[in-house]
């Protein structure tokens, strides 16, 4: 079998069979991170670009790291260094980077939509590191491969995700990839948190946190994104705590070997009280050690898809 | 034959037969960016610093993809790490730098005359990246590949170059690299931006875009850079366009299989039309296709012609 | 003998042996630097982490350039980059690039004992590359290597250190590394940049530039941070110079093979003259070269303290 896809831009655009693929390609990747030298030769030669156009440093710094591991090269530009803020446009930037001739662009884009965009007009591989309030299929993608991982399977779990569903891509990314893996999942979040329609995706909308985390076999909180909030009315932090915060009286109602996610980076004491961030319970580390991993090996099935089609 | 020379400072310290092998050599180069591949060992071991005083996107892009393609180690510096801001001197800079044995700098400074300066003082070799007004030269040089692989050779031709002479390097660097090399170069815009004496580097100034570019084999565009406009008088950026900008009726009086030329970023609608811009003759892109190209060439040159001196 | 340490955070944790075995270790490195391939694969596979939360240039460079040169993968992550700007605790951002498996983490912070507090939560090893006014080992270490290379010993020379005590990093490792290794240790300063106590670290504190330089074998001068001067009383740069600056008359009173120390980056004219700074005597681009290969041998004897472990 073989991944048929040049880019990666969202869950929407997976199987079910490409998402299993990356799973088990990913879980042997993970090897590689364990070995004394972190480091196989699978990408010499090939040149990966990280366009980040949003400020990060656990996402980029996971893509440099996963990309270093297989030996390719390397280039990074950030958004004060771009030729954007000379006035060209996102096309002709992009445009540009292909006349180098990368392999793979990573790119981070505050508008939703972005990466769809450029992979369109392009032809090395886009993989879509976060755009706007769309996607971002490599979180959903490792958090699976955690929860996978942590529980054996994801068809038939009951997963929760609390926390400002409307500002999340790693939300509409998750309730996507979930679903389509044949899990439940149930939402919940302040009403303005929650945007209308959003059951069209497939989640149900709880009342409130307790309902929503009953009998859940994952818990997975959203960091409050403080910066997207400008605009409308929010609870205050300490509020927003007493009434969705993760704490451990509320984690009792999941089910006993229920496991506790988060992207990171998390507000201590807000969405997530520090004894169950640091609890037994919690793989949010996990995820991050499964991230490298994960961006591995979709570094190594979309340069594959082009460069081994012959092979499968 | 073998390259004389420690840097690569302007065009001006260039020969015909200089400029020739580096061409040569940049053809051989792009070969390279073509295979599976693209990563030779020649430069392997060898640590080249990037040292930007000025914001660039593809320039240092573009040295950077050219180094890592060589296979050498590149260390990237950029103004606002620099210790430049704790109130050390150029001098001091550099000189520490050299104490950490690079092989070479790749300097852009808003000085004119920075890089030769700092080549004088430096044993490693220095790669002039832009310096002031002065000089761009391997912007030039990949403009001369680029019009050698489509045209054939220089000599003989004819150049157009429309736009801001008086604030563009990349203009000084192109009239003297075309005119040695047995090009006519014409060039053309409004008065403030023609810097008085400009026939002495072997330039013809045309009165109006219309007869600059009469019969031209390369109509080259530059970007009208707003942010060296500050204080002279300026036309708006809608009469540019209409009494300089390139339009698909001004092309027209080109010959029929002349190519349009621009640095990039380029402002769309003002110094060139889109449908030029996008258009069959444009060539645009393949110059920052050649621009990795040629400045592979150049690292190979100038530390081989250390290097590999006794070979010859 | 092996080198039994996991971190390297300041220099009251190495034993006078451990000091010896790093400094010879760093002689063998340089070699490797003056080698027209500069490289070895000693840490191939490796991932350093730099993360500097303070801006630098030479340290991070020098660093940079070590860990290339042992062929690790590098990663940087810088201040405004990190997540830090999200809010996210100093911890969390270690635990979770702990969690990207990362061989060495090269940490600059500005709270003293930022990276005690992280090697002690960490499993990769932690390099201090510099913790508020605490410790900055890896430049007490140079600046050992530079004197024992020139002077042939350590042991039973007068160091003469001259400027903002109170202030520098760099003079409390040095008065610990130097009388740890049987120098005698003078300092000076004007008052308020003299620290109550200092003398418990091991030096004497001499009323005058002039009787502390008296007969030293080793003249260091510290930079005049402006930077950190902000609510003291405070002399004028014209006043510090006349009373504190190096120059040649002053340093007559040395020894006459002694020789002049600046860890960089320098104010000419203000801690040091010209003629001293650029004197025969001085050997402060030394120091900078002796930085990569002592960087070198950190890296090398931390990793290989838990890798090479079975060897010795």
């Amino acid at each position: 079998m073989r991944f048929e896809h040049k880019d990666l831009l969202d869950i929407s655009s997976l199987s079910p069979q490409d998402i299993t693929m990356i799973l088990d390609t990913a879980e042997g990747m993970k090897e590689i991170n364990k070995r004394p030298v972190k480091k196989v030769p699978t990408l010499r030669g090939k040149t990966i670009v990280l366009f980040f156009q949003e400020p990060s440093t656990r996402t980029k710094l996971s893509f440099d790291i996963a990309a270093k591991r297989l030996s390719a090269d390397v280039i990074s530009i950030s958004t004060g260094s771009s030729s954007i803020v000379k006035g060209e446009t996102l096309i002709d930037t992009v445009k540009n980077l292909e006349s180098m001739s990368p392999d793979i662009i990573v790119m981070r884009h505050s508008s939703s939509g972005a990466a769809q965009l450029i992979a369109r007009k392009l032809a090395p591989s886009v993989v879509n590191a976060g755009d706007g309030l769309h996607a971002h299929p490599t979180q959903s993608l490792l958090d699976m491969m955690t929860v996978r991982e942590k529980k054996g399977k994801i068809e038939g779990l009951k997963i929760a995700i609390i926390g400002d569903i409307a500002h999340s891509r790693v939300a509409r990314s998750n309730i996507n990839g979930f679903t389509k893996m044949g899990a439940t999942v149930n939402v919940t979040a302040p009403g303005t948190m929650i945007p209308k329609g959003i059951e069209t995706l497939g989640c149900h909308v709880a009342p409130d946190i307790e309902s929503c985390v009953e009998d859940a076999d994952v818990v997975m909180m959203l960091r409050i994104q403080k910066e997207r909030q400008e605009n409308i009315l929010f609870p205050s932090e300490r509020e927003y705590a007493s009434l969705f915060g993760l704490t451990r009286e509320r984690l009792a109602r999941a089910r006993m070997d229920a496991i506790v996610m988060h992207p990171g980076p998390m507000n201590r004491g807000v969405e997530i009280a520090n004894i169950v961030a640091d609890g037994e319970r919690s793989v949010i580390l996990e995820q991050v050690t499964n991230g490298v991993a994960l961006r591995m090996a979709v570094f190594y099935l979309v340069a594959g898809g082009k460069k081994y089609a012959d092979k499968d």
